[in-house]
């Protein structure tokens, strides 16, 4: 190619960049492992929510890309003075909004890894290793958790690691609604009925829009602080019978494990009963691990008896994507399990954290999260001016500030006054939910640097500001 | 919380682990960092399409998670001996296949705090900074297209980073066909027709079809040779036409510039005319910065004249995600842009490359790619035992071998075969398409390491295999 002279750059920049020079890579790389340790030797010192106004970023950044290269210096300077200033920290100790965004060294090294061979394993052959690293870490996480054996793939189901719940919750429903519709014709789709219970997620609501289920026939199923805002049977069944009267199809059921506000467990042997009566599909199970095993946010778990079933309502095989492997009918193409095409190698990043830390230590840090919550829900208990709203379950407590003599309406106000008087603070963040009416504040231990001196810490916190209010 | 005993282990493992303590990740990030830096030096000696066999990890991994802690240097060792086999190696400079997977030194560092901040930016309160750089960088790379403004935030519009194209178009299919049916009824989900062309890429039919569009109302207007095999407002209209007489409802247009078989450009302006005279929705551009801007995969870029629409399809709003900036409406809040609750702080991957490399030099580094394909083309149109089968747009060629004598179908043998016999050399990696009946080898030049010798490279294999063939 030596025959034609070079090109002359158009605009005063060299035409011929490298992106990636494995020598410069390693001095940047090894520049921003640095700073993030700083970050993390830091985080306590930032406020835990951040505490910027709306628009803040935009007074302090261009309006077009720049022309010309920047260094590395530069812009890590203005991630230390612009972005982490708007950074709500997930990943300090006093963070226990929401449920956590776990991170461990294992998961970042895998993260890594999984950038660093960026392979968009979508069929087999797009990087054999990535699916099949897949299949075998499903299994073991299956094992984990004990499912029955026909979930995983030595027992003839199997399991994919989904982006998102929502995703994961989208191609089940899209799946048993594609069964049922032809079944009884598209235009049916007015009639199908997906059931919850009011406490489940909004994920689930979100995916049945999406797949095109009637807002109306979004079934919530409603709770009671006497059954621990859970789902019973019987609410179950009267709301189907009542569908059923009505000319409705009942299509899908979703019971919960630990729903968000207040980590109810739905009792899925019962309710799973009730919809095998009905023919409603059941035979599928979710898991976050991003929530309980280290792995950072970016990943849902799902196994499924009859893989099958997905692959019909998402399977495409157009031409350029046609191989061997693939008509070997000897290999799994996750693109045919999930919405999406490309994937990432996400298994290699849950491969390393199982491996590192092994499954006796992850049980005893879940454990520990635990008992950190019982100590929290016990110096809740201990001060007269506050209640525990719902019994704990997990490693979530659920109260609220209600001194004698303040009514659930006074209640709610103070609670409300009070989760925003900590949170401003910026020493800890908390998030709330309402639960039969009762505004509360939720407290989600699990962050992986939150160590008991954070819990007593968050709790002085929340008592300092209540002294104040309640003067 | 000295009043209690420690707890016993239970299981043999210490009660309490630390899975991320700044100096142990430090040295572990280190580590990485210096094997990516080994496997970059080496990756050109690995065979580009992965040669293992189907079910070949299984035989090499336990059945189950160990229970106890493995060392990073074992693990590593693994990754070396297990999983780098079991790769295709996308980046390598001689993979052609599909489309690149791009990554850069930036990309990588980029990925690199999104993993250390971990925060799931799904409300403006969860990380002010997420929403807004994304703000701000849609922008940025909106001004960079040249697209019209009222695409932009500054202009009124607005634009979002999706997981996936598949994603983008999803949320788009489904805001449309709610806005439809909220017209003329839930039950006339049935009468919804969507249109493409023949050669567009099938995650359109995919996020149709789980948006609830029946198959047969998938119209994938023909495409021909005579047209460089791009869709033209005329088959456009007559497709509309017959479906309007027919009794059905047309609501989406999906035209494409690039298609994955051919790179075929659909006419825009023209093909948006025609839609706008029966009111099917436009106003929206879709941009995967992974096959542009070195910014690995897993991202896509989606602009519209009027997010409020995708607000109105997507939004949730429940009580445990209330927040006092989301109920101010200044704020943007990206949940309801999407298909998904969580969402990674991709647009600081983003900006990093934006910064780090310039706005001249990414053009540079596409002409430079445009390039490269010119003189891939040349060589095949130099040998007259080639055919360049459809001219050549961007950075992909599409060709097939057809020495003189040879007829379509002879061609389309010969083709494949040689295709599999230079993948199967490991030497290089480029698949296939077939447009017009015709088999055709695509090679799509644009990995971030490929230069002007690996291209020489390419076509030496070629050659050679064809000569092999050819005796």
């Amino acid at each position: 190619m030596g025959s034609q002279p070079p090109q002359e750059p158009e605009n005063g920049f060299p035409t011929s960049i490298k992106p990636f020079e494995p020598e410069q890579f390693r001095r940047h790389a090894h520049l921003v492992v640095d700073f993030i340790v700083d970050y993390y030797k830091n985080i306590e010192n930032y406020p835990v929510r951040s505490q910027v106004e709306p628009g803040y970023l935009r007074k302090r950044t261009p309006d077009t890309a720049p022309n010309g290269p920047e260094t590395m210096e530069d812009i890590l300077r203005d991630i230390r003075t612009d972005v982490i200033p708007g950074l709500t920290h997930w990943q300090s100790p006093n963070f226990y909004g929401y449920f956590p965004s776990n991170m461990s060294t294992a998961g970042f090294l895998g993260e890594m890894l999984c950038t660093a061979f960026n392979t968009p394993g979508f069929n087999w052959i797009t990087s054999p290793a990535s699916t099949e690293l897949e299949n075998i870490v499903m299994d073991w996480i299956g094992k984990m958790l004990q499912l029955p054996i026909e979930f995983l793939f030595s027992g003839g189901g199997g399991g994919v690691m989904q982006g998102t719940t929502c995703e994961a919750i989208l191609c089940t429903v899209v799946a048993a609604r594609d069964k049922m519709l032809q079944k009884i014709g598209l235009e049916n789709i007015v009639k199908l009925v997906v059931y919850a219970s009011d406490q489940t997620h909004s994920a689930f609501q979100k995916a049945s829009q999406i797949a095109g289920i009637r807002r109306e026939n979004f079934r919530a199923v409603g709770t009671t602080a006497g059954n621990a805002f859970s789902m019973t049977p019987d609410g179950l069944r009267a709301a189907i019978e009542a569908d059923i009267r009505a000319g409705l199809v009942p299509l899908f059921l979703c019971p919960t494990v630990g729903t968000t506000s207040s980590t109810a467990v739905d009792p899925l042997g019962p309710l799973c009963d009730v919809a095998k009566e009905y023919e409603i599909e059941d035979g599928l199970v979710q898991f976050q691990p991003s929530q309980m095993v280290l792995h950072h946010h970016g990943a849902c778990c799902l196994w499924l008896k009859e893989p099958g079933s997905l692959n019909d309502a998402l399977s495409t095989n157009p031409e350029y994507l046609r191989n061997k492997a693939s008509e070997s009918k000897s290999v799994v193409d996750y693109k045919d399990w999930q919405i999406c095409l490309n994937r990432r190698f996400r298994s290699l990043k849950l491969w390393l954290v199982l491996r590192t830390y092994g499954v006796a230590n992850m049980q005893n840090f879940l454990r520990r999260h635990v008992g950190m919550a019982k100590e929290f829900e016990g110096f809740v208990r201990k001060d007269t001016r506050f209640e525990v709203v719902v019994p704990r379950n997990f490693s979530t407590i659920v109260f609220r500030v209600s001194p004698v003599g303040t009514g659930d309406e006074g209640a709610n106000e103070l609670t409300a006054k009070l989760l925003e008087s900590v949170n401003e603070s910026g020493k800890v963040f908390m998030t709330h939910a309402v639960v039969g009416g009762v505004y509360v504040i939720r407290v989600a231990i699990g962050a992986t640097l939150t160590e008991d001196r954070h819990v007593n810490l968050a709790w002085d916190v929340v008592q300092e500001h209540a002294n104040r209010m309640l003067i």
